[in-house]
């Protein structure tokens, strides 16, 4: 355990340097691979103009980079607050193994990040939703599907 | 609806050219705003080596360097296929204001891209998911959030 505390310190650490830097939001992340830290990532939604530069995005993105892979099988993230959906779901297509976190949803929404919200938005049907989404051309979307379908040399992800 | 037509089958038409360009998998998307489109993003998780670089995800963050923004309030999206979680959160960070979408989830899984597999665990209890997450040094972590909030010059968003 004091192994993962010490790369949780080191999440935490870079959530408190962020807030005093200005690069944006109160959060840190770093991913652990074999018992050595591949990556570190701090929330640059602000200072970057990019809404989806959370710290476990640019965390995940960095790792890929540096390990030439778009799979961090094996890997663990330590996030200084529970991921957001977004994050969460970047967790699961990046194939992380592990998370671990310090706050919680609960303790972001206090300090005014709403989280919790989208997580609700998530698991309501289509046309309960406050963004209004609506299917259109459904018969023409198809035909990239079918080329996916068909493509001999793809790389499947 | 015509101008709407016209812009999804932008979409489907980046969906579709990557597939043959071998960029990544067959997904497009544009943002408009005020009528016209802003910008355009195409999957390329695994040509960038990037499993966040969904065509959602890239015509966010072009979108968001043209305007100089971190914000997309009075965008629309048009999504050759309806947004996997990671993206449907993504837009809503980005205060993107509609969602077009083509093809569905199940069209989506029928080619091997299971996004409904995440939408069900975003709704699942801590204890009951895929990847374990677990909570360390909770008492630590509140440091950064009550720096953020005490910052006085802080960026909210």
């Amino acid at each position: 355990m004091e192994k993962q505390k010490e790369f949780m310190r080191e999440a935490i650490r870079l959530s408190l340097e962020n807030v005093k830097n200005g690069n944006g939001g109160p959060f840190g992340a770093v991913i652990v691979m074999n018992g050595k830290i591949i990556a570190e990532g701090y929330n640059q939604v602000t200072s970057q103009n990019d809404p989806t530069a959370h710290a476990e995005i640019v965390a995940i993105r960095r790792a890929c980079d540096t390990l030439d892979t778009f799979h961090l099988t094996g890997a663990e993230i330590y996030c200084s607050c529970e991921p957001c959906p977004m994050c969460l779901a970047a967790i699961h297509w990046a194939r992380i193994e592990k998370i671990y976190y310090a706050n919680i949803q609960e303790d972001a929404r206090r300090i005014g990040f709403d989280d919790h919200a989208i997580y609700e938005e998530l698991t309501k049907n289509r046309r309960e939703r406050k963004i209004p989404i609506a299917q259109i051309l459904p018969k023409e979307g198809k035909a990239a599907f079918r080329a996916w379908e068909e493509k001999v040399d793809k790389t499947p992800y």
